[in-house]
């Protein structure tokens, strides 16, 4: 069963006001730092804050009588829980949502306030899988709302694509990315019918590159762990999807974690936008390899903001550090008084905001020395040297390191 | 010197295609947490990251040909700084920027890099302001470019409302932060002018309410302190600002430091964006006093989204302290092995995340007892107290608070 233009045209109309036809915008900031044109589609600013409302919306609209009103099922746990249920509440289509029992409350909670039934049930996604077929589409005779492995679904998605294209015309290139292969799928077959020369890169994080291997035939390949970019973390593409992309996608990528995580901290402190860890991975292919990039027109899908707030803020933190604006500096001292105060004078003196502090006395030398262990903040790499260069050449003994700081 | 409309529509015309039109949206979740219907104005999306590039391009873009070849002067360390330095730079004029001695590095540079020179002067920005004024406009012969105090100024910034009225015509109230003044004026008159029945209401921080102190002719009022919204830290309000403030801005509102922080928590869950503190106190104002604009259609200005990132990442976790969804136990404890092991047994079957752990043992108890201070991930504020009674209920002597507890 293929999906073409005119689906996704249709699903376009049936979008029209009912989904946020989100900026596509230039960053120059962005494309001065990877050398490419980089321009931004925000499906952050969904309502539920990604693009799946596109395809559940075009699957619900879709339904027949019959069909509307036994309701839908889906399984998920994530973004596309949200907007399954949101649309579904809002015309009036029940919705049940199968998460593992397991599930954090407060995706339970976010899918119960939009309108959703969630059934928590098994251990494994496998179990709720097994639920969701047996009982709500058997039993019940619901209708399955996929998330990525339905037409209706990838014609939703694909209209990401049709707006891009008429929002930024220059585009040359799409950076898009590959959870289940929904987006991508249709994103290829809108771009290839209205501009053939387009070139289309999948993105996908390391640890789940599930296209890549189907596409080598080797499932072994995907090797799971954890990933910041939850929502792309699949290990099995669609059947459907794998078709269209082997058919439409030239380039995958694969990208490892600190690049998304460098690419989040980028669109927070530049764009000063919130995406999840999967709405990064297209800025990060383009840190990973600039030079396949350089000089052309590319689009990136941030395709979703619903990232936790401890592990943004980890991230956030986690960038002063690798831009060696936050530094830790551990420091022998002898234990007696005033030592402290010299090392925290020569510190103010360089210019460094010290944040905290920590006496390490079991580890290290003998019983009257101890090692402080000083949180530093800097203005950048080459102040933080100076700041090191600068208690080095006042005697102190002084290494640079995590030194056992946790900052959090 | 009087600003009228028409100034602000020149302005506009000046501006046009050099500073982005920023997004003006509706906010569904804002405005069921506040009760009004709430219009985002997304000034934090302008290339420097804030509305002061308005007032900057439209002083700049009415000098002659004298002041152009002679070169502009500003100072500040902020938003106003990079404004005139871009736009300066952009059009081929000469800019110098006068920043106190102290200024943290990463202002000097930001500004540097958009072509602006910036000489660090004085110990005080009284200090740095005699500068400015004797040497680069007395001596040298430059334009200042004050950061609010112009007419040509506060027409630029007044493009705001001119913009939020096209784009949400329902506008029935505006609510606009005061630092200096400027952008309130701007906006006063454009809205005045389109709309005379609009109501429009002044923000400041509980410890800069220059606007208020002035009106109130008390300039005691104004108590400074550290804030989170530096932007509208301002101890002096203009003197055309405060008399287009009499005239035009009939509510004041000063709002205190929790409340802008929950503001800035809000927008980033929420929204995902990135506001600097005076950019949430608008939403500040709605959730200090829901009451004064219940049902009323309200349009905030998101003037800035330079924050620094340690400030967001602590401001993003205090704001999880703030719901109760990080919370800090104390636990007295017999120092013996397996005390831990249940302790956090407890915790993990109440499904809290532990995600840092302390032993206090100097200052409570015997030689032979310790304190275990444990800082956990809970759902919402009833699941914390859920795990806080589940020890209790156990055995344990079990304490909440801040417990010493570092995050940051």
């Amino acid at each position: 069963m293929s999906v073409t233009l005119e689906d996704l045209r249709r699903a376009q109309r049936v979008l029209e006001g009912q989904v946020v036809r989100t900026p596509c915008t230039h960053s120059r900031v962005l494309s001065k730092i990877t050398g490419a044109e980089v321009w931004l589609k925000f499906e952050n600013f969904q309502f539920t804050a990604s693009f799946k409302e596109r395809g559940a919306l075009n699957k619900l609209a879709n339904l027949n009588e019959a069909e509307r009103a036994a309701g839908v099922a889906a399984m998920s746990a994530g973004n596309h829980a949200q907007g399954v249920a949101y649309h579904a509440t809002r015309l009036g289509i029940k919705s049940v949502i199968v998460m593992p029992r397991n599930t954090p409350f407060t995706k339970v909670r976010n899918t119960r306030e939009l309108g959703g039934e969630v059934i928590l049930h098994g251990e494994t996604l496998a179990d709720a899988q097994a639920f969701l077929e047996a009982e709500l589409i058997g039993q019940r005779g619901m209708t399955l709302v996929h998330p990525y492995d339905d037409p209706f679904v990838i014609a939703g998605q694909g209209t990401v694509a049709l707006e891009m294209l008429e929002q930024a015309p220059s585009l040359d290139t799409l950076v898009v990315p590959i959870g289940g292969g929904g987006l991508i799928s249709g994103m290829a077959i809108a771009a290839h019918a209205l501009k053939p020369e387009l070139r289309i890169v999948g993105v996908e994080s390391a640890g789940y590159p599930s296209a890549f291997a189907a596409l080598q035939n080797d499932p072994s390949l995907v090797k799971g762990g954890q990933t910041i970019a939850e929502g792309i973390a699949v290990r099995n593409i669609g059947r459907l999807t794998i078709e269209i992309i082997r058919e439409h996608v030239a380039e995958l990528m694969r990208v490892e974690e600190p690049a998304i995580e460098r690419a989040i901290g980028l669109l927070a402190s530049i764009e000063k936008v919130i995406v999840e860890g999967a709405g990064a991975v297209g800025l990060a292919a383009l840190l990973t390899d600039p030079a396949r990039f350089a000089g052309r027109c590319v689009g990136l899908v941030l395709c979703g903001g619903n990232i936790d707030t401890r592990l943004l803020a980890s991230v956030l933190l986690r960038q002063l550090v690798h831009e060696q604006r936050l530094i830790s500096l551990s420091i022998d001292i002898e234990d007696q008084p005033g030592f402290l105060a010299r090392v925290a004078g020569r510190i103010g003196e360089s210019g460094g905001n010290i944040v905290q502090v920590h006496h390490e006395r079991l580890h290290r030398g003998h019983a009257k020395s101890a090692t402080l262990e000083v949180l530093v903040e800097a203005q950048d790499e080459a102040h933080a040297r100076q700041i090191h260069d600068d208690l080095q050449n006042n005697g102190f003994s002084v290494r640079r390191g995590a030194g056992g700081m946790e900052f959090e």
